[in-house]
């Protein structure tokens, strides 16, 4: 069967190479292009754990060549720059799934939270959210331009979800989350300083977080009402996972937590509801969400865990492109993780 | 200056351990015996760092000897055990730190949440629980049972204390914790088997772990009204530390709540309020406890950092000795930080 | 086309969980038989990442059901007891993958090492051991019984390979190696502990390791000369992968190592000869190795690179597999790096 | 008793802030100046640890000022810089310990392994090696200039020096080394960003690194011979000690080499010769050396540890400025590990 070519545009950071993993290993897409600022050689030079695997050129990203040969695009670029590029292949033909922010918001929202003025209005009004468990599948089927959920939002809003209809939302949710390393990127910085983080743990731009306007402006649309949250993301000494307590006050009395959990996520083979508070390392390396619920004096406790390089990003990415090319959302998906 | 004679009753834990190490600096304490369940050789045997640093013999655990020799001991023993050896220590006149659970509950509070009745009713009605923050100074120093406080709840506590008077206590205070895999004490189990650990993160006894109770008992005297906690506490893949993040819904507006925070400890020479989330690394090997907050939405977001063992353990029972012995509460208290 | 059904006698180790791994993406094998010593329901109930992946159910080890269901075994279980269920496998027409100790070396060498008298001389007669870069392809396409190598030996091998022809034997072979603590397995130990790991490394049985002689025996086999060696193995805080540096003495001059190592491994499709020293990280998940070379003052200093427990363990045991069931060496080798 | 005025100069590093825990708790010394490149208020504003600690000011570096305030200064600048404010301070009057390259080698391998001309010939013709073990203690009582030893030749230095007596020097020694990140200061670079670091584990300058000059031109010193070493450097997933193996071939035969190590540093209190192989965990935050010798076919493997960062910088250099400032070795140097 014909393979639907794809491009990566970023292909030297994490999520990129988190890409090209996946692709490897997808019955139906294959890498058609491979982007960076500048022309890199092999991919293996920018990636050394891809020698003998792979042995695609990273090109210089030129619109016109990703046109040529891409169905669709991926771009694991900056925000801003992320506009610049979808604009572009979308006024070509090139069906875009952008992981940056650069879609995720309103406008009044995405100003606020990135500064500057949105560069590309006329796609914004129609981009999709790419979580399917909130728009619904064929939205994202119907979509030339997905904004890939961020990292938190992901584990944040698949934790919340099956809770709002009971939520008293005249109170904020409060989100207590943790990320390895790896979503910091490879860019070097105090943050990401070895010493720094190793037998370390803290807070970083606790409530201010350019991720909690987009937990809220989605949960909002979810709950059918406003909801705010206080978003604290905290930083763990682990490369990768993810995970978010999410603490929601009810409204009304509910049964067993859990067991509306489990029946929120019935049909989805992705978010596994398990009898237990949910471990990082069990999703790592796959597409899997992790979910458990409690309650006690009328709170919710639920915790969600992702990895955030995958679910909260690169296998998100991925559901999103096999939607937008008439593909089942699992096709490929990483579902064995790296444990131990 | 005569030295006070002090046992250490539990040597070969990780608590042992950090007791020693801070009696070694102490300039009026000296360690007159280091008891275990059977004789031991030189205590480098058990702790091997401490080679060529400290020659005393571990030896069996003799109430009599104990009482000839000591004026003052700690105990790093299980719960149970604990109030057997108090109970007959203080017959013979010597003062208790228990670093045990065993003193610090009511009684109905402890037999609910360590099972069994309590075996020494009589010096639980005088025990004080050791966290000056809380019950005093003076109270201390009259105390001969001082029942140490957990490490969850000396961080908890410790957080959410200044804000309890403009607190809404109809809802739960909500305490998402994180303690390195050194509270675990050196048993071998899934839990401390490192595979299991490292590059991981998940929360153990959500809701359920022993030190609630702790957390709502005091809690519910210091706010004066009964006070109900939604605790989660968690496991880092790190070694020493442990950082609470408590969220409390207000009963009204506030001022800036760090700086409330910091008037609130003004007098503190051991709490740190600082400009920024606290990190675990800095506190490490030291009595401080380092604390953050913020609000929003009507709720407040406050974060404190401490030392697991130290703080929430080893030299809060030093602390507590220095009182009951009438030194200066921060008379060798360690206060160098481990970082790098 | 039709799978070959296997057997994983031992399911419930990490090699065991390893080998699932692989056969649930392998094109040509699949999973007839998960054993263990007592029923345990589904995989997932052992290794909670398999949840929602592979509902097949843990069997207590019944050699008949192993036998009427498939025509090779892998065994992860420990060494005696390898012995004992190979041999009646075998007897019953079952080909057999021991990754244990049990046919790895001479019956001298093994019962100096692992004690006792080894309880199956016959099978051990023909047993191969299945590193095909020593014993050749054809012996292993062959064989009926393969001795799975060490992790260690694999490692040390690989790197001393391509240098015995110039070595002077007369002196010992230096190999300073170091693993993550997964190659201990699930047990509980101090070894294991993640306070006694975590910001810790330290060797232990250096020079009396079990896995001394089996380097010694096959490195004399591959150099047609005895062999000696000094090995050292070393604990690293990290769960996977495994690094020896290997000291070779030379008895001549020779031109640039790395070049002889890439010319001695070029056909070679999963020793990857690079251009800097290996990183545990870029092979943690696959089956490659990766070696660098340099000389100095008369001696080779060579590394290499594995996965303890795939090139050490699991997937070396696939690739015997494959060749004993005669399929190409690669079918289904896991190749692509967990890194980030 | 009137404690002696220090200075360190360079107090914004690991090895600055190293310098300052140790003086806070020396009985004679006391600091009288910090200074770095730029003032830089409160050096709890750069090492966060010692907030409520220590309130003395961060001040440009002056010369003059030094001079009229201390009598000795702790040099923890890069190399090159060190020599250019070594020589001024000497001129003036103030004794220095300088903890970089710069006065460590002849004046030809420095220049070979550095790089440019050794810009203060004069001073570096009668600085000392600041390592007693091998220089003797009266030559660093009667030094004005101290070259603080490297992190690696200190290591290196201690495992080898019992047994060069008996070594084959025709051929090299074998240094397989292990360091902490910390060692490579709190420069960002992808060598110490927590992704590439954390579940790692690679070798970097192998062979070509600086200390390996270092190492040869004092081991060359001690044994009286020409001495050659294959140094083999490699970066640890953890933040604070370094683990030396090295592997010496005899010249002749010995008895059990632990004896000998043993009885070689019988009288040194810093040198703990142990009966297993050390743990770096063991010697973290600390001045000890643990020392562990076997031997097998006439090779010797003798492993040390050491803490990086004191041993194999700030406490080394306060050994030595005890000593230049007529007090015993050990006053006030740090003998209580971190762990656990």
């Amino acid at each position: 069967m014909t393979k639907i070519p794809v491009a990566i545009v970023g292909a030297s950071g994490y999520t990129g190479l988190e890409l090209i993993k996946i692709l490897l290993n997808h019955p139906r897409f294959e890498i058609a292009f491979l982007g960076a600022s500048e022309a890199a050689g092999e991919i293996a030079k920018t990636h050394k754990s891809l020698n003998f695997v792979i042995k695609t050129e990273v090109e210089k990203t030129e619109i016109d060549e990703i046109a040529r040969r891409a169905e669709l695009a991926f771009l694991a670029v900056p925000h801003k720059q992320a506009a610049r590029i979808a604009k572009e292949l979308l006024a070509k033909g090139v069906k875009v799934v952008d992981l940056s922010a650069d879609y995720r918001l309103t406008r009044e929202n995405y100003e606020a939270a990135y500064g500057g003025e949105h560069e590309d209005l006329e796609n914004l009004a129609h981009a999709i959210y790419g979580m399917s468990e909130l728009v619904g599948v064929s939205a994202i089927q119907n979509a030339r331009l997905v904004a890939n959920p961020g990292c938190y939002p992901t584990a944040s809003i698949l934790a919340a979800l099956p809770f709002l209809p009971f939520a008293d939302l005249s109170q904020p949710i409060i989100i207590d989350a943790k990320s390895g390393v790896s979503g910091a990127g490879k860019s070097h910085s105090d943050r990401t300083h070895f010493v720094n983080v190793n037998e370390n743990f803290f807070a970083y731009s606790p409530i201010s977080h350019r991720h909690a306007p987009e937990i809220e402006e989605k949960l909002t649309i979810a709950a059918n009402r406003e909801t705010k949250a206080i978003f604290v993301p905290q930083l763990l000494p682990a490369t990768r996972g993810m995970i978010a307590s999410v603490y929601i006050r009810l409204a009304k009395q509910i049964a067993d937590p859990n067991t509306i959990a489990r029946e929120f996520y019935a049909a989805n083979q992705f978010v596994r509801v398990i009898n237990e508070p949910p471990q990082m390392k069990f999703v790592a390396g796959t597409h899997f969400a992790d979910i458990y619920a409690m309650q006690k004096d009328g709170t919710i406790f639920v915790q969600s865990a992702i990895d955030n390089l995958l679910r909260g990003a690169s296998s998100a990415a991925a559901a999103n492109a096999n939607l937008m090319c008439g593909l089942d959302l699992a096709r490929g998906l990483p579902t064995i993780a790296y444990a131990p």
